[in-house]
């Protein structure tokens, strides 16, 4: 039994508040369980110098936590003034698995930034911060096509995309680690799924002993079946 | 007849949302219409190396704001590895106000750090944040008089505060700007008032044509009646 | 009395050498007491690309301290490798300042730059910038004037802008405050005002307990009365 | 058949100079092809304060390139003030890459710094930073053993460590991609294995299409057979 | 002829103003020709902590040029964020030329920073710089054992210093160049000159034409004359 | 007798590995003693907008070390965020050098940008960076060559250039220092010669005892004998 009572394949309970900046082109305040993203998604027409003349679009990400998003408050990075290697790292992972379902040249010469900001932390935080963004996403395509800054006919979206933690705690693989199921993880594993299910990332950490490959597969298993679950919440949200 | 309706000396819809983080020893939500502000106070026994000794705590904080808070996209200051003269002025105009209100001496050697992020912005996010951080104050205040950080007796607030933005536009003293109303104001004035009507800050400025001695009465008279409602709405937020 | 002698609405003894520097367009070195403050402006034919064929000017401002200008020295804020809160606010309050008597039209499109360097400081350097800065800018609109960048019937400038800081010391309002009359301070304000007596802008600060409006009338008033005294100072500076 | 006429599952030729600097406890210079990296490891008795008292030893790592490393110039990250993130996310890699194979309590209070600098890029330079800093490491930790720094009996080695890139290119999973090959891959894995076999880091990313269960598979089989030879060569290199 | 009508021995005007800051413990605002430095020697009782305990004090020196102490205005490197190699490079070499005539056992545990602020440029800053820093040195040395921080007996000044420019212009060699000199040069030199006529630096430069050692012989003799005429005014201004 | 038994007037054994980079259009490592430089020069067609169309080329220089290049690790200045003095000095150093010697308009509307990082410091890296840069610079000036991007009878090169140190230790002036009495030397100087036997650069510096002109006499013999022998290993090393 877990501490907050959940099965090991069970997730945290999932809403996606889509629209929720009146600003974005695209937005959507994503929560598991007491993580908050607000992710929205900025759409301009046209593409940076370097890139133009070649009939394809971009987008790219940027993740960030409040400084009290945590149980300890966090120094800001721009009062620190450089960001760190997580915040680095998560921002790539991000805007990677975000392109990963868009044809860019479908979406034609414009570029979409997507920014996710935890509003609050408690685990899990990049991939809520995908399956959001990817909510986000949707919308400011939509609103891109209704501008006509993108063809009427063009499918920009290939797929859908959503992600989810897993790990081994306790030597027990189990789905959609917490903050303290995460602190105390000997591995610890990012999954990022498509809609058809075949993988965009699959990042793996030993963070105690190393692990064999059996362990792997149950860690894919419970994976593949959390982001199952996250696809059709995706899909509700967005009324299909 | 203002662009939203309202009559020249009203104040948008205010709500306040007591306690909205997990994590955070005080916070709170405040819109402003549309603006939107999430204010963290974040409780820390004991002070600086510099400051202790001296039986002295420290209130400080940080304002920023989320890069599509606002309706064109603004880039990180983290990713410019810098902060704006705004930032820092208004993250030093929220300290200070505070600090206003609190009597060091009955803080003892604790240190409060406030942060207030504006994460939809549409005008008044200073007045908003200072109002809003007033309520995480108190709850973060009275958390450390729980954890027996803070002397049971001691009362570290001597007052509340709360703040509005005031201003001329078109040539008509108004309150409560809306972002299009202070975009074209010719003078913008921000004023920070005790639950008792004292000034903490009056911080007027000619944008376009200077102002008289007549005008700076009618803006103050507008802001003090503001600052009455604010104060009534903190109180109600907190209960008393 | 005050620890200098002076009434309670006099100036210290002011001093301004115009044409102090070889290099630049229009200066001035402005001594108000102890504090010392060069004041150069540098004209530039053309303005920043983003602003091109709008037939427009602009004047921006910078604010510095030698770092031995103080009693302490100060670490160089080019040393820490960025500019402090304090710093980038003078500088913003100076800029506005001087754009408040500019026509940004009558100027055309050129470009002004106003650089205020504290060489010694004993209080009020903000507004002894200011003033200082008035007529360094005369002297460059009037160089750009000569160079025919500007036309030779613009008036460029709308008035003159001088400024001032007054403050309640132990419950008495007073003109001009030295630094150890500043940093006791119940409160602060400067006051920069036209040479029609309009305020440009009206920064005051409750450092101690807060101020009601009685004292801010006061204050208000000793601060016009010193600005008319200031303005005359300008106008001899500059032979008017 | 590949450019350099490799089999799919056939290593670039690798050759380990071990103890290549003079001024360092440990060192490596390794090639595989013509990816050259040369790795030091730093020992420090002692730990940083925060961590002294706990008796249990630290590991860092710091990834770099040369400029001139790769077929273009890129500027310097010292020049441009900042460090990227691909910088970031590499270091990272290769501190937990070591740290998995080390007995914090059998290495005692001491730091190791690992510095792989990369002065030759072509593909490949992470997980030959991860393979030659293995070797660096154990000449540090004898070192620290020979200086007493470090118990006689103490095996603060747990395991050996080695990594490699795997990828699918034109729908052919293939072992240890050249900076030609890796530019074309749809899929991109870099994987990082014990001595006995398990694993440490699976990063894998799909920079075109996704990937599905098999290919996953097939990745892993080739990298696990990789790094078997690694680890035969870094024995080699130790003279085990 | 030159073109300010000197002899190609001849030093431009140069004054020293002793004690030009109030708040400094040693300063002088020299001037040669157009050249105007302000420099400023602080006093502190006690040396950084990496250094305490040695019985021994130290001097350091930081140059800068204010904006527009130049014909074109020049960014502030504050608001660029970074300090440029030049300024670096004479910064180190202020302070090592001081430290040349100090001796840091009789200095004691106590610290002296030099600042050198150009506040008008026309070619000789560095030289300017450290020609007067010597004479707000010996003040500031003073101040201390007025202070009692240096014993009565202890005579910490070993020489005095003094430094000049010289280099070859058009093919002649020439004592104290003008900026437009310097900016012509073929070979520019910086010799600085203890009060006994030893060199503690001598940084010969060929900016076009590489010289000869016959021609560095001149040179050499042009400046050695020239700091015998520069420690004559520097014994003046401290009335010896 | 010398620590490693050399003559005082005797170079360290010096060896100029021509082409070590497969990257780079010229490159050399060159060893010193334990010293050992790895230098490339970088070719780009074309030169910064700010310098086109004027005919003219442009060599600049970056240097740095390898944080364990030294016998104490140095922190990474990427890592610290900025560029030391010394780093901006020697960088500068190199680039004049390099330059003395070429003729930018025989080179054309091309830039070359020299890189010099030192792999082991034992002393002297700032004079071995130069000499082996020379060698690199050679190579990548024939590639332009080849290329058509320098015609094919211009002669950028007017000369060769070589560098050494030179320094006084214990009374007695000596060639090449190693680390260990360089760190110990009274006077320590730089020069740069070309392969005619002209001055580029004389950097003479007392760290201890000012110097006298019999000192700086056989300090300048030593060196231009050295630097006779450099050339001739420079030419060996191309061939010619």
């Amino acid at each position: 039994m877990r501490a907050d009572g959940r099965a090991i394949d069970e997730l945290r309970p999932v809403t996606i508040e889509r629209g929720w900046s009146d600003q974005a082109e695209g937005s959507a305040l994503i929560s598991c369980g007491r993580t908050k993203v607000l992710c929205t998604a900025s759409f301009t027409n046209g593409v940076p110098r370097w890139m133009s003349g070649k009939g394809k679009g971009w987008v790219t990400a940027e993740y960030a936590m409040l400084p009290r998003s945590t149980n300890e408050r966090m120094a800001r990075e721009a009062v620190k003034g450089k960001i760190g290697g997580r915040t680095h790292e998560i921002s790539r992972l991000v805007g990677r698995s975000l392109r990963a379902v868009v044809d860019m040249k479908a979406l034609g010469e414009n570029t979409i930034v997507i920014d996710c900001d935890v509003l609050q932390a408690d685990g899990g935080t990049r991939t809520a911060a995908i399956t959001g963004a990817y909510v986000a996403l949707f919308d400011a395509l939509e609103w891109g096509r209704e501008q006509k800054f993108i063809g009427q006919k063009a499918q920009p979206l290939t797929d859908s995309v959503a992600a989810i933690s897993v790990g081994i705690v306790k030597g027990v693989p189990m789905l959609d680690l917490a903050y303290t199921e995460d602190s105390s993880a000997q591995t610890d594993m990012n999954v990022v799924v498509t809609g058809r299910g075949s993988f965009v990332e699959v990042q793996g950490t030993a963070e105690g002993a190393p692990f064999d490959r059996a362990e792997l597969n149950s860690l894919l298993d419970l994976a593949l079946a959390g982001t199952v679950t996250l696809t059709e919440l995706q899909n509700a949200a967005l009324g299909r």
